[in-house]
């Protein structure tokens, strides 16, 4: 008897991965596609094209269900896209789980991105075993989930976990996504460290270079990286005292840096918390970029195992 | 048939207030009384006897159980003082349950003051009928407490709802009560209130009298209070966005100024808010002083019935 696959699907502005995954979150087979530029509903159907793909040789009901991670504000309940920056053109509106049910024939669940992420670490990563984390994604902008007994919380208005707008004491280089200053997220993201670089330096380098010259010690780019790692941290403990989680997982692409922003980022939080806080486990991600094709098949198995008798 | 009557304690730098309460979260009688000096142990001896003169004229057993609010950290279940400042001679280590059972021989239930005027204002004031509850109170502190589904939360290591270390893009007019700056009770406060207003006028006043001259119009006292009232609403938003509660109360002293406070506190986090909280309800709190009291008797009622079989 073999056991039963769930895809995970991640949608993004250039590539739209997909995985089959066990019920033990491990993944068997995986691949990609780019996203089609029109974007629109010609993402929902390249999606269920390339599950399609991954399912070739594996005969019907291979699958069993289907979780997506897109970019956005998701109403889970209509598998709709509310609300969407430009990552994708016509995202805004979108039926994915409609229309990628009707080309598969399998039952699809669609949520945020991050909080895929944030839960495929926390059942099969870095938070599982911890009955509360707090997941905080540096990339492009700062994302945030909870996660509880194994469930993702949404909050009142579907908002909860969101960290980027955590006032900070610094303007920024840029402004937050949400147009404001003193935010997290103006501080903190992959981008506004980017920001930073260029106006001390001239050079506008990608993440990763400044990320390397760091580590190879260049004093502007640590001054940033670090500077940047540290005022996180000290935003997160802020934080921790009110929300007081069994472990933080820190996810996303500046993450992926290593300890030269997680050292900083720890030390300074470390430094600013209230004692009880400074036993708190703070931890890498541990699923890399399989966190959202992992976190969204075992959602939709999880859905699936809600609506049983 | 009469009613189940439940006390609450107060407990106090300055004073000992004691009510008994019924099931239904009303104060039928209370009274107060100094806090020895002495501190220590003479306190809940104190209380204890507070509740007993309370007590005379109805008969044994008038009372079913009693619950504490006490300042500082809070073992529960020892019912044990754990840390505190010094508002209270002696006070780290006080084994405030076990003293006032073997004093009244009724169950008692022990917490820490403002998770207790939390729990009064979420189950018979200003937060009832809301499922999760974000309660602040601005006093001589900035403090925090949520309540989820009618119980509080405590969080991993009992810090949950602890708001007074968000960091803010203000250094204040003191430090915080953590000794750092660039937090939020660092500003918003009633004594960092009073300190950024005689910093400014050289007059050492209190807060009643600054807000007094504030809504009379006064310049620098407005500028005080409003721009306190506007970080706190701007540091709310913040963390509004990753708590997501379905409610937000405020409570304490400085709240007690009112639409002077409260207007520019809503009005800065709605400014600041993500578009859908911007529908948050944000409610002065209801019970005044009599919220910990109402409060700590409920605990006491709630204790009980989870101990039944």
């Amino acid at each position: 008897m073999t056991g039963t696959l769930y895809a995970g699907v991640d949608i993004g502005g250039t590539k739209i991965a997909a995985a089959l995954v066990s019920d033990q979150g491990r993944i068997v087979r995986q691949s990609r596609t780019p996203t089609p530029a029109e974007g629109g509903a010609t993402v929902p159907v390249a999606a269920a094209r390339l599950v399609a793909e991954l399912c070739s040789g594996l005969g019907d009901g291979a699958v069993t269900a289907i979780g997506v991670g897109s970019p956005g504000v998701i109403d889970r309940a209509a598998g709709r896209v509310v609300s969407a920056t430009d990552v994708l053109p016509g995202w805004a509106g979108m039926e994915v789980r409609s229309t990628m049910e009707a080309l598969t024939g399998v039952p699809v669940t669609v949520d945020n991105d991050v909080r895929a992420m944030a839960y495929g670490e926390a059942q099969a990563g870095a938070g599982a075993g911890f009955a509360r984390v707090l997941y905080i994604s540096v990339g492009t902008g700062v994302g945030g989930a909870l996660t509880r007994d194994g469930r993702l919380e949404y909050g009142a208005h579907g908002t909860a976990g969101e960290s980027a707008h955590l006032l900070v004491p610094a303007t920024g280089a840029i402004p937050c996504g949400c147009g404001r200053r003193d935010h997290l997220e103006a501080v903190a993201s992959g981008p506004a460290m980017a920001a930073a670089y260029a106006a001390r330096t001239g050079s506008a380098l990608p993440l990763p270079e400044i990320a390397a010259l760091s580590a190879a010690g260049d004093p502007a780019a640590r001054e940033v990286v670090h500077g940047a790692a540290a005022l996180l941290g000290r935003a997160l403990a802020g934080l921790l005292a009110v929300l007081d989680p069994d472990a933080l997982v820190i996810g996303g692409g500046a993450a992926q840096i290593g300890p030269d922003f997680l050292a900083p980022l720890t030390e300074a939080l470390h430094a600013e918390a209230l004692p009880p806080l400074r036993a708190l486990p703070v931890l890498p991600a541990r699923l890399g970029t399989d966190a959202p094709l992992i976190g969204a098949a075992l959602q939709a198995m999880a859905a699936l195992a809600e609506e049983a008798p």
